[in-house]
Order: structure tokens, then sequence, then C-alpha cells
């Protein structure tokens, strides 16, 4: 039995719902390895060898050894090397992904990839942070700084989810990197690589935690008709 | 920390997959009420006091005694009285239940609602149970038997979903009853109550249990495009 926790939902961003609704204490009560954003949409959230790390929208990298730092969304699970499928990948790059995994039959389950090696190219944005009253997603999405580099030598982790979940959390393939040295993160935009190894955990359990104590959250408007549009636009990674 | 705990999803039953992928002895692990269906849409399931109930599409109800029949769709929770709200009810029907509970605000958590008493009017339907290969949940819709009782005693069980989660689950809200006499149980299509009781209750988590070994669920084509108009269709209840 395999889990994959989820704090909040992708939905509740684009409903502006920014504030931080678990601690990263909390989360790492849930597993090891995993992403998400920070209070206010503070940077990207990358959690490995359970330890949490933020990438800021000026493109540094900090380790938060703050265990009381808030998350609104984030997704985490324990690495299972052992339940999960080994990896080498000759050759790879994000827009062949999903084909050279088509034998594993990943589009109706939840599933984990962790892929670390010397990437030949990677391409990152990172979101900045909002105050209140915060805007949606779809508006914040509009101005984020990108990153890239090349060469460089880092972990690839985060999730793959079924279509039918897009919403709750982002549809596909939604993935972070964190470089070796602690220098360069974000959230996947494109990657290529050769001779990278890793792991691809497919999971029997989604277990969505809500922050149902939260006022705000209790009665925001979830605006349904526009969320397919808004997530593509700001989340859209490759199916 | 309270669960609602859903094995196969509301999406699948579109996609033709209603192969029985989980026992009734599996299920009551994670609760003692609840609802679903069974194998092929064998009529309605209905989990009360960790028993297991099936209404056939004939109208009749049958207590399930053989823990291993199995289910393709169900939901289920431990009920517990002492952190749920009481909800004495001194006229309710189902076109007002919303406006009813709107102080609880619902509509952006997964909540459970069970409520016993005698009922002036309950209109059910049932599902009529299909045989391989399956067609999609949008076709047996068209064709379900329903039956209709009043002033009869029961309880009125289900939950309600957020409507970001319609797909995975039936949005707002989905409700099945059953007569304290097993003569009369279904999924509810209206209802009319007087001085009924009972509680409500709000769940911090939503665990997602997929049939990840079952080779049809991994390899079923889901139709995202035509999924919410299939589900209005065969689910739609009130929001």
């Amino acid at each position: 039995m395999t889990t994959i926790y989820q704090h909040g939902t992708l939905a509740q961003l684009v409903a502006r719902q920014m504030s931080g609704t678990i601690t990263v204490a909390e989360m790492l009560e849930h597993g090891d390895t995993g992403i998400g954003t920070f209070e206010g949409l503070n940077g990207e959230a990358i959690f490995l060898n359970g330890e949490a790390y933020q990438a800021d929208s000026t493109g540094k990298v900090h380790h938060i050894t703050d265990k009381q730092t808030t998350l609104p969304f984030a997704s985490i699970h324990f690495d299972q090397p052992e339940a999960s499928q080994k990896l080498p990948f000759k050759k790879i790059k994000y827009s062949n992904l999903t084909q050279n995994l088509k034998d594993e039959q990943l589009f109706n389950v939840f599933s984990a990839l962790k892929l670390h090696g010397e990437f030949a190219h990677v391409h990152v944005r990172i979101v900045t942070k909002q105050e209140k009253p915060y805007p949606s997603l779809l508006q914040v999405a509009e101005q984020q700084p990108e990153f890239k580099a090349d060469n460089i030598t880092g972990t690839l982790v985060g999730y793959y989810a079924p279509k039918v979940f897009g919403g709750p959390t982002a549809a596909g393939w939604h993935l972070h990197f964190l470089s070796d040295d602690l220098t360069f993160a974000g959230h996947v935009l494109d990657f290529e690589a050769t001779d990278v190894d890793g792991t691809l955990e497919v999971f029997d359990n989604f277990l969505q935690h809500l922050p149902i104590n939260n006022a705000d959250f209790r009665s925001m408007n979830q605006d349904i008709a526009g969320l397919d549009k808004a997530i593509e636009a700001s989340e859209g990674g490759k199916n």
C-alpha cells in the first residue's frame, strides 16, 4: 500500500486561497519526498530526503530549517525505492517522457517520478510571492520569472495525476527540480537528459487533506466553469 | 481527524469499468456507514452499522452476509455522532436541503449526512445489473427502475462533495435510503420529511483508493470531454 498525500487543492489557488494552512513539519509526517508552494505562492517547494527547500522568485534556493513555515498546497510521499520501478533513461526529455513510459500505463493512476543525474538542460519557472488580498493563480501565472541551466546535476521530482483529478491537483505531470549544489531549482517547464536514473512509484491511495478549519477556504467561491482554462494557463504541464 | 474513504471513481463507471475491485469486508475496514454499487452495477449499496445492504433493480432489499461480495465504486466512513453536528430538521425536502444547511458552509468540503425518522415521501432509483462487455453508466442511466414510498421509516445516508471533485465522485449530494424494515431502499431522487433527526460530519480527509492492479482499469480510456455531461445525466443530484 503506497500513498500520495496532498494538502489543499490546485483549484483553491485559482480561487485566491493562498494562506499557509499546513506546516513543513506536518507535511513531513506524511512523506519525505514531494513538491508544493509556500504561503502567498512564495516560491516553489521541493521535499527531498525529509528536508524542505524553497526556490524563491529571484532564483535563489533556500534550505527551509524553520519547520513551522507554512504552505497552502503541497504533495508528498515516502520514497520507497524497493517498491518502485527502476528507470534508467538513456535519453529523455519532457516532451517524450509520457511516450517513454507508455508501457507503465500511468494514465489512470497517481505516480511519483524521481530522476537523478546530470541534466543537459533544465528550464524552470518560479512563482512570485503575493500579498493579501491574494490574486488568482491565473494572474500570478502571467508574470513569473523563468530560469535555465545546462549540464546541471540534480533531482527531478514530482507526480503524474489522472486527468479526472485535474482541478483538485495538476493533471498529467507536475515536476520540480533541485540541483545538488542548491544553486538552481523550480517548477519544471522543460528538461533534457542523457543517462539519468531514478524510480517510478505507483500509488494505491490519493489522500486529499483539506484545510476545513480555515474560514476563507470554507467560504471561497470556486468558479468551476473557468477552472480548467485557468489551470491550463498557469500549470499546464505535459500530459 | 475524520476521513471519507472511497474505492474507485464515478468516472470509471462512465468508462465502463464495473468489475468489482474491492470486497464488502475490505470496505468495512474503512468505515461502518456509506453507499456504493455492486459489481456490474448490481443494485445500490448501503452500509449501515457495519452491515451491507443491497437494493436490487426489482426493488427488493437484501442483507449482504457474504463479505466477499465485490463493488467497483463505494464510499464509507466511521459514523461518529460525537464528532458530528446534530441536525433536527422540522421540515426538510431534497430541494431545500442545501439551503437549510447553508450556515454549515459545505460547498468546499466533504461531509456525510445521516437522517433517521419517518419520511413523508421517498423517491429512489435502482441501477440494473449489467453483463460484460459493460456499457457506459450513461446508457445504464437511461433505463433504471424508480420506486416511491410514503410515510416510511428509515435512514437517509450519503455525502456532499465539492464541485471540483465532480468526476472522481458525484459532486453535490449523493444520498441513498434504507427503510428500517428492509422493504425499501435505493439511490435517492427526492425526499420529504417532517421531524427527522440526524448528524452532519465534515471530513478533513478524502482518501481515494484506486484499483491499480486491475488491468482493465489501468488501460481504460477515460473520456474527459464527455464526462461532466454523462455524470449529470446519470447521477445528477441536488447541488
